[in-house]
């Protein structure tokens, strides 16, 4: 979020409005396999070339943002057991855990495209995959600092192992969540990893 | 392997520049963006139909073979310790554990290709990465029936999440192995991971 968001006065809906266009265009040229350029996100949405930029810097960012559309924010309760929370949130109701509206097509899509394209990769990565993981991390620094966690663990490195478990299904595999199989390997892989995050 | 491979007669070699010819011609096209079709590929590798399909039963198997052309087999030595084995070849010469013809661009259009094409992604996974696992499957199970891990142990899901490490950088962060950040977290990563194989 950018200063001037943070300090939003009256004209902010009318941009929000705004950016959910620009959104919406990006992502039907996406879903088209069309080229996200400047002159069809302007075509599309009907706004002016003013507009797009004030939000976004480049197209590769509102790519990034168009690809995470519809993700949830994850939040992590770390009142309680701090492991019970989080198998909740990867194996309990995933659908809501990805975002309701977010679908496998979507996320075929994404991989496919920031596989060919290095830039879109790093972006979406530090505005989006990085941001999500900071709920993770902070619980996992909690667990840590409660004893239910080693001392020395590296916590980046097991979000990366935790995370890549489900990557190495869809991207690996082309296996789905919804099969019990999978599912099965997946809590499986989870309790291999944090059994090492433990002891 | 088919079985007429397998009692290859004087003939094979011949058979074996036409297998390299169709493989050439369908990574010719995979390298420029084209699609792989049987009239195309014919063209490029001046063979017959017969001789294309003696080999390859649809050119989704073929695009498979093509994508994974240049990756060498793993084998893992199990007469000595199987960790320390196993992170000399995920660790040591990287290049050669992948193969040294095998690049990072190769990596990327294969992740893209089998993103948007899930039969290319089941026969990849089927003709190529289940079976470069089994020198893995096997040297997990030697460690476990000599009592270096766990008894109960699910090899398939510890596999998948050493596996999901690396998947994991090369795609959600778009990071280098040759970057010494990266393979510090890796190995970070595959330290807990396997901690908890062997608790």
């Amino acid at each position: 979020m950018t200063a001037a968001a943070e300090t939003r006065g009256p004209g902010r809906p009318r941009t929000e409005g705004h950016d959910e266009k620009i959104l919406a265009a990006a992502l039907q040229l996406i879903d088209a396999d069309e080229p996200v350029t400047v002159s069809r996100v302007l075509q599309i949405s009907g706004l002016s070339r003013a507009a797009l930029y004030r939000r976004w810097e480049s197209m590769t960012v509102l790519m990034a943002a168009a690809l995470d559309h519809g993700r949830t924010a994850i939040e992590i309760d770390t009142s309680g057991d701090v492991k019970a929370v989080i198998v909740e949130l990867l194996f309990g109701d995933i659908e809501a855990t990805r975002g309701k509206t977010y679908t496998e097509r979507r996320f075929r899509k994404r991989i496919a495209l920031v596989m060919e394209n290095p830039d879109l990769q790093k972006a979406y990565w530090t505005s989006h995959v990085q941001r999500r993981r900071r709920a993770m991390v902070r619980a996992l620094q909690v667990a840590v600092d409660r004893g239910e966690l080693r001392a020395d663990l590296d916590v980046d490195a097991a979000i990366d192992a935790i995370n890549g478990i489900f990557y190495y299904q869809s991207i690996a595999r082309g296996a789905n969540f919804d099969d019990p199989v999978t599912s099965a390997r997946c809590r499986s892989a989870f309790e291999i990893v944090w059994r090492g995050m433990v002891g």
